[in-house]
């Protein structure tokens, strides 16, 4: 099962590919799809679809995985505007393709690569490098989007009950073990 | 000139396509890109970017137009989200085949079309149909749709100062000339 992790932006969209192979993760590939700074917004999101349906084309994902978007009160709408809008052409760059979409939140994320739903994004950008044996710790936006590939690796290979987040684990142990035997 | 109009929804997508033809505005089409109920948001993403890119590629249109968000105080940021989603989706179709788009705030739009830039709805789908020669008044996205399309005919064909929106005519015989004008 080849996995397409995308955490999009409107100026930087990070992208991760991993495979779970042999009861293993293995990393594939993973980058950023760069803007050219201050070009308008419509040429940006044309770039996203772009990019993005050329990675599809490419590495032929099985499924894409991206975070859910969590809006506190007190959000900002412009801010849930201006991501909606990159997010929404992530999606549908897979969509289009007829490859299926999982959504997961940042907790379960979280819990599923460092196995704390609570853990700060240095803890999940070191997890994701040693989980897929890396050499070093990706860059923030590609890391994201490994880890919400890893997310759904995990979940995909347990029962439907246990994809809800749900689970928790309380050591970075348990977790590893989990992703492993995924 | 040819001129698609894009009203972007994650439910229903309105579109109008319209032409300058020898100092007129002709209605060209118009229609709604609608959605099987109840489907998930990823696909209904989809669903818009194969449609708008089909259209885009069947009409081929210059440029393409869409109105710009207006977020009040107090905005929800999570309405702000599900539209960014289905418009980012729209202004990647068509600047992913290069082709410009512009945005007009919601005043400006009422104005091209009603020559008042506090018009209700209504007012503005009427005008639709009256500038455009139509036989009935289009459904409400396509009407939108159409509404910000000859608001771009109407301000491509002013001098540059004249499009931000600022010109105000007091009567709607006022901005019929200047639409017939264009």
């Amino acid at each position: 099962m080849r996995i397409l992790g995308i955490d999009p932006g409107s100026h930087a969209t990070g992208w991760g590919l991993i495979e779970r192979e042999a009861g293993r993760l293995v990393h594939r590939a993973h980058g950023t799809v760069r803007q050219v700074r201050g070009a308008p917004l419509a040429e940006r999101l044309g770039v996203i679809q772009i990019e993005l349906g050329a990675l599809i084309e490419e590495h032929g994902p099985d499924c894409v995985a991206v975070e859910q978007v969590f809006l506190a009160a007190g959000a900002s709408p412009r801010s849930a505007l201006i991501l909606g809008q990159a997010r929404g052409v992530a999606m549908a760059a897979a969509a289009a393709r007829k490859i299926a979409v999982h959504e997961y939140n940042a907790r379960t994320i979280k819990l599923a690569v460092t196995g704390h739903g609570g853990a700060v994004k240095r803890d999940v950008q070191m997890m994701v490098r040693q989980l897929l044996g890396l050499d070093r710790v990706p860059p923030q936006d590609a890391a994201d989007a490994l880890a919400v590939a890893v997310c759904h690796a995990q979940s995909a290979g347990l029962p439907p009950g246990a994809r809800s987040g749900g689970r928790r684990r309380s050591t970075r142990r348990a977790a590893r073990f989990v992703v492993r035997r995924a």
